[in-house]
């Protein structure tokens, strides 16, 4: 690795607190920044089986001065796919290592049998093992130049078409695309814009609109403010009110100090910039729980009960009369909820959602680019300190960092923003107390971009494992994407001609 | 100018000639350069009106590491246009200065009238002037990296993009791409890529199939075959003919002496690789004629009369007792119908149609990245000396002269080759006797993805003004793209609202 690469690492894991505590108001790097590292540590639920293969891919698709491949990363599970021409199920990798989202979308894995599907995971550039440059991936802006949606989706339509012509039987194979959250997004994108290469997309949990102009900046906070005013009395008013208390008891060093014992802090506070990190860590611990309210126990950033914030709440009930350090108190039972439900972790590290891993710096950079999302909060529709969007901050933050500035209005116009409804083929589903769905498509656009609501869901459940406690509005979703499923695979065999009669015709032909 | 790029100016400029004395094999990009420099000598017809104006766009749209901008021209003629919400007609600047396209595509200028149409004509980057780093552009590889069709149309999307936010009263106007040859494949991939931006296409003479694996490689010098066959008696048959006749004639000194003094030509011919060149440019003639071959006189490349293949075939009408010099001296006639209809031309040059403009040298690059186009002969089929497509021997002319290597299979996965049946709103006209043709949708793909043909039109013909002496296929297909185009708009305005009635409305209301 090269001293510089060494040294802008160090920057950015640097900057990702740094970001924090010097620019509370780029709410939306935060948010993107924590909340999506968070979603990516799942953990396998079931024994499933892959073969994990590498496919020379240009690192450049869009220029051919830059000649050089890499090896993309994609994992395979052939055992139920119907050859010739049965389905393939084509999961489009986010920001993070393909064998995470392989491992967690039980959906597919539960599917594939029944469409006589073959799995293909394919993992998103610059993430897990797939780096354009290996170890210099990301040691400079120059190595990071090729890191953008648009070199990823191409990279999945090579793949898909070297596949097509050189796995016996899928040369007719129609292929659909998966994904959920940004990978979701890229699912949705693909359809877009290689509609040759896919007869559909899921589009789960993929905030599309939460880009600037096209959704109000502050309904990602609200939904995470209903959330919580759901499921507990004075939940969401308490939690609105522990800001200012946090100001107040930490004002003192000993009101810090107090601070620290009471939340179980590994560092203890020690100034007002400790007391900005921590207040950020604690949106950012109520934005995860928005995610992750699954109504089951799982396994995603922490372990957490069924309807996590339900408990959560349950040490936020206070009236108006609470004191200060009363209030602080059930906020760190709460907090607890989530970083130590089953009771094993020695201390709370407020840094802990703030990792360094390539995924978080990959993210960062995407956000700093194209994925730029808007996100504001008001103290009176959420329970957050208020916070207006700042682009030009936000933009100059990236400048000091990468050395680029984002463009606020690119991913609107290569990717369409509203006016997707020539597009076909793409259920979008969403969660109702996922805030990512502020930015999600909710209502149907066509009679083929269609809108799945799952009112009681979290970030894309419906993508995983079904669980004896799944509310009947995910099993409807599921069932219903599997129709779908159906539907494009019927329209795509009837036009290339395959399907099972005709497969069985040409068995019994000499 | 750097010193390199001057080397390698003169490099590929020299390489031209060099290809086509070197690598005849390689059919298919001298065909391309030949024919499309030709294409660009349009003179201007009528008196219009534009103004000039230039943007500042992204030299990179695809990466954020180069975050320089450049002015692209574009022309505005808003004299007919109805105001608020009146559409746009948006020339796809093709590989060329853009006021010889503004000036010759006739038809945008005398609908704009009927349609209360602003016209825009934008130029394509590395072409005319917009040149994303102004003398520097061609000066090496690295340079030229941004000359993509992908790029170019971003350009045109952002360009609207903009336009509809700074141009008071367009916000709502629908835009609807029009261009010819390559620039039509451009309207029609601008539809199929940015649906949010063009509310329709028409993609006059694109070859958008004229990829490998798509179409036959031989069937466009068929089509030119047949123009030749049709237009007189023996016409193709003496073509035919001639290659044997020339290597026969050429073979000696006083052989080469003889033809350089029948065909006028400027530099006499030397030794065989001047009399290979002087084949290569013999066809290219052929190719050129097939692709201006229109029923009226007309000023191209060169002044021609009208049906121009009908007088050329007046002088091969031999019949097969002909001696070789009898031939020549019959194609000597006819190649100067096209270089010397005039009289005014004192002797033939060679390397005439083999322009170092930039337009040539830039589509030089794309054939050389993107826009791989195989084409071959046989000689049977066809009225040319046999000549394999080979790819690689292509490839490496590429490599050695750009240091880049061409990519056969991506124009067909990034523009979804056959498979563009979920597309919609494009026109895709044809002339029968466009040898263009052959990579050309001749026939409808769905009820919005219509083809018009034109069998008595050569390249683009219904681009172009009309003409008392346009046969009525081109006076239907004109009047056919009319009635769509106010089909699209009226879809438009149906969706936004807009449109001439609720226009009124808004001006009644207080």
């Amino acid at each position: 690795m090269m001293a510089g690469g060494r040294s802008l690492e160090k920057i950015a894991a640097t900057c990702i607190i740094t970001l924090c505590l010097a620019c509370l108001h780029v709410t939306s790097l935060k948010s993107q920044l924590f909340t999506r590292v968070g979603g990516l540590r799942y953990t396998t639920e079931r024994p499933i089986s892959y073969k994990t293969l590498y496919f020379d891919q240009k690192i450049d698709h869009f220029g051919f001065l830059q000649d050089g491949t890499f090896k993309q990363r994609y994992l395979v599970a052939d055992k139920h796919w119907h050859q010739p021409d049965g389905p393939v199920l084509f999961y489009t990798g986010n920001e993070g290592d393909i064998t995470w989202f392989c491992n967690n979308t039980g959906f597919m894995w539960e599917i594939a049998g029944q469409l006589g599907a073959m799995l293909v995971f394919a993992e998103h550039r610059y993430y897990g093992e797939s780096l354009p440059f290996g170890q210099e991936s990301y040691s400079d802006s120059k190595h990071l130049n090729y890191l953008t949606s648009e070199q990823a989706l191409a990279d999945f339509a090579v793949l898909i078409e070297n596949l097509k012509s050189t796995v016996p039987g899928a040369q007719n194979s129609p292929v659909i695309a998966i994904g959920g959250s940004y990978g979701g997004m890229l699912s949705a994108w693909f359809r877009m814009k290689y509609p040759n290469v896919v007869v559909g997309a899921l589009a789960a949990s993929a905030p599309i609109w939460q880009f600037p102009d096209m959704v109000p900046c502050g309904d990602f906070y609200k939904i995470v403010t209903q959330d919580f005013a759901k499921s507990g009395n004075n939940c969401d008013r308490n939690i609105r009110r522990s800001w200012k208390a946090i100001n107040n008891v930490s004002s003192s060093a000993s009101g810090l100090q107090w601070m620290s014992e009471e939340f179980s802090l590994c560092s203890p506070l020690k100034n007002k910039n400790d007391a900005v990190t921590f207040k950020s860590w604690l949106q950012e611990t109520w934005v995860n729980l928005a995610m992750v309210d699954y109504p089951y126990e799982a396994n995603f950033l922490q372990p957490l009960p069924r309807w996590p914030i339900q408990v959560v709440c349950k040490y936020l009930g206070f009236d108006s009369t609470v004191s200060d350090h009363q209030l602080l108190h059930g906020v760190a039972q709460a907090a607890k909820v989530y970083y130590n439900y089953t009771g094993s972790s020695p201390c709370l590290n407020i840094s802990q959602t703030a990792t360094s891993s390539l995924g978080a710096l990959g993210w960062f950079f995407q956000a700093c680019t194209e994925m730029v999302m808007p996100m504001c909060t008001d103290g009176v529709q959420d329970m957050f300190e208020p916070e207006q969007w700042n682009f030009q901050a936000f933009s100059d933050e990236c400048n000091s960092i990468f050395g680029v500035r984002p463009r606020a209005d690119w991913a609107g116009t290569v990717y369409g923003g509203k006016k997707i409804g020539s597009h076909s083929n793409i259920i979008f589903s969403n969660g109702g107390l996922d805030p990512w769905s502020a930015g999600g498509v909710t209502s149907n656009i066509t009679q083929s971009l269609v809108s799945i609501l799952i009112p009681d869901g979290a970030h894309h459940l419906d993508l995983r494992y079904s669980n004896n406690l799944d509310p009947p509005s995910v099993r409807a979703a599921r069932a219903l994407e599997l129709k779908y499923f159906q539907k494009w695979i019927r329209q795509a065999q009837k036009s290339t001609g395959t399907g099972s009669t005709i497969s069985k015709k040409r068995k019994n032909s000499p």
